[in-house]
């Protein structure tokens, strides 16, 4: 594991000055060496469902390992479409001239080397090696072991892109052993040549690394997201939101859990809001008073505030006004995602700005919380923390920057 | 130590969505409060200049820790100064709306309860709660003990400001004790309301808070900085700039530690650049060629590449082009700043992109390492990692962002 650590930090310094058409031609390179080597990922992929089967893992963790031809091909298109991305890197975001004469520039740069940790879902293995080369970073990719012969596949497609645009092997290493030592030794920095982990799993993945690491970890915590239905909402918008908010994935870290309502508001929205839900198969829990104005729901217990059921069931409160709404999220809320719908600007404007979330929408489903809706090209997670990235993490935020002065003899009084 | 980190996280909420003018006010009455203050913090000064004495401290360390009543108008005037400077919250930094019509803002946050731990610079308690205010976050400071009477009566004069303008008492606390052990509470987040640390200091101090604290660090290196002089820089600015580089204050992270001579302008430059610097009063430390040419040098070691020396030493080598430079660069610096001279812009272009530090210049001298000169308004040091902030770290750098994202009841295919 150390030897990965110092190949990836000697592929780093090439990959960083590599132009960005070099890395695009990579990329291009893998999505085609992923279509041509379909057949041999398809095969490795076999033997990963065949082994899963045989441990006895169930149907949901099948599905998300599983490839077809066509997931295949998403992955390939996925590729492609980070190679067409605007490069982040050697852009100035700023640049200032001092009244000395000197000239400043802050131009982007990319962070190192990147350790991806991830759970049993292969396309990974290519999205994290496309963010990583789009940002002129170099990775180390530790795959779940449920679907290690797929990810080793998908590497050799990796591989034959890097060399096919001239780019060292071991810009992108995949960890081809399932011992879960592999991760310990990752999250002790591989002495020094790690500048970044990015954990991307679920709950206890992320919190393992980021309870054990000895290197800065880009983590994100759950989406424990809260749509709030202001007493100015429109009844048929705050339906048709809230519905999809929940219903539209119900295992993405973007979709609400949580239903806040206004009591002003109770009696004219909830009825309604509450019925397409349950009409469209999601379970709610609610409060007293909210039961009281439906009461087909269950009653929440205390756990069902601040949890993340990931599953078609909601947690349904009854609020009293923006302010209750505020402290409610302010104390049971995750800081990943939380909407708004109201028709009166002046409590969406309050709301958008006490709100201390990623990501806060006004009129608009917390499931837009995704890299690809923003027009980030892909993201690597959403990230809750505060440091370096918050919210989606595309190939921009995988950077780091540089001031770069320019001078004409200037010396400092 | 815990119920002081409750405190701040209470009080980052108000800070959090405080206005601008109301940070602003505040940082005037502070200023204002230390020129008040004088008399007092003066009298609490000399009680620790006399404890520091009587522990026979050194006379290095006695100037560092001693107040005069200029040092207080410098200190009172660098808090007005931050008053004075743009707001960087609730900065738009991006805005874009997206095919399906939602419309996306990019706004600056506060990052929230900052702890910073320093050394015996009593100005730093001022600095530090300026720049935390002025960003909009809370912080919990942890003075060197030495200066801790000083700290208390500058902190009184802070809370003085706090007060005048309406925010809360907790905005910024000072650890009133000299007792190592709070360090250490520190430095396990007291249970999660810490979200940075920021260690202000010395080697020791940030390799121990970058080594056991349980929560992200924002630390700096040491400053091993180079000078390049190219076969094509112009003498008379390549004395200016290294006599510049090195001498102008040895003690600061800006100061050059290695000069870098081109073999082919070695005879040309490094004669006059050796003999201002030994005039000046620096010693040189060369390898054999650099002695070589300049015979009074002293013999360098292995030890003196990648030194900090931090006094009136320079390490000398001389070097077979901009490839061997670079090389050394990437062995020997800490990513901090590096300045090449050079007349050719096409090596100047090399170098600067070439070279992976926090600051890199061009014909100018590596003492404008600093947020002042930057014009940031001040810094609280100078970040060589390349996650969150890198360089001079002033109040913009210790803000994060979240997205606002407006609709008008999009839901997501």
């Amino acid at each position: 594991m150390l030897a990965m650590g110092l190949r990836a930090r000697a592929a780093a310094d090439q990959v960083r000055l590599a132009p960005a058409r070099v890395r695009s031609a990579a990329l291009i390179a893998m999505a085609a060496a992923l279509r041509t080597r379909a057949a041999a990922i398809l095969k490795a992929n076999a033997r990963d469902l065949e082994r899963a089967r045989t441990n006895g893992i169930g149907e949901a963790l099948i599905d998300r390992l599983a490839l077809t031809p066509g997931r295949v091909e998403a992955m390939a298109a996925a590729v492609d479409e980070v190679a067409a991305f605007p490069d982040p890197l050697a852009v100035e975001t700023a640049r200032w001239i001092r009244p000395n004469g000197l000239d400043f520039a802050r131009v982007r740069t990319p962070l190192g080397v990147l350790a991806i940790i991830y759970e049993s879902r292969p396309n990974v293995t290519a999205d994290a090696a496309a963010l990583c080369l789009r940002s002129g970073n170099v990775a180390i990719l530790r795959s779940g072991s449920d679907c290690l012969d797929s990810a080793m596949a998908i590497h050799a497609a990796v591989i034959e892109g890097l060399v096919a645009a001239g780019l060292p092997q071991d810009s992108v290493q995949l960890v081809d052993t399932p011992d879960r030592a592999a991760v310990g030794a990752l999250l002790t920095g591989l002495d020094g040549t790690i500048d970044l982990l990015i954990p991307r799993g679920g709950k206890s993945l992320v919190a393992r690394v980021q309870a054990e690491a000895r290197v800065p970890v880009l983590g994100h915590l759950e989406g424990i997201n809260h749509t709030y239905l202001h007493a100015s909402a429109d009844a048929d918008m705050a339906t048709a939101i809230v519905v999809n908010a929940k219903m539209r994935r119900v295992s993405v870290c973007g979709s609400t859990e949580t239903l806040l309502v206004d009591r002003a508001g109770g009696a004219r929205l909830l009825p309604p809001v509450a019925g397409a839900l349950m009409a469209a198969g999601c379970e709610l829990r609610g409060d007293a008073e909210a039961r009281a104005l439906v009461p087909a729901m269950r009653a929440a217990t205390d756990e069902d505030w601040g949890r993340e059921f990931l599953a078609p069931i909601l947690a349904v409160r009854v609020v009293d006004g923006l302010k209750a709404a505020l402290d409610h999220i302010r104390r049971h809320g995750s800081g990943h995602t939380e909407a708004i719908v109201a028709g009166d600007a002046e409590a969406a404007a309050a709301f958008l700005s006490a709100v201390d979330s990623a990501i806060v929408l006004w009129n608009a489903s917390t499931q837009f919380a995704d890299g690809g809706e923003f027009g980030f090209g892909g993201e690597i997670g959403i990230s809750t923390s505060r440091l370096h990235a918050r919210g989606p993490v595309g190939a921009e935020q995988l950077t780091s920057y540089k001031y770069v002065v320019r001078g004409t003899g200037q010396t400092r009084p």
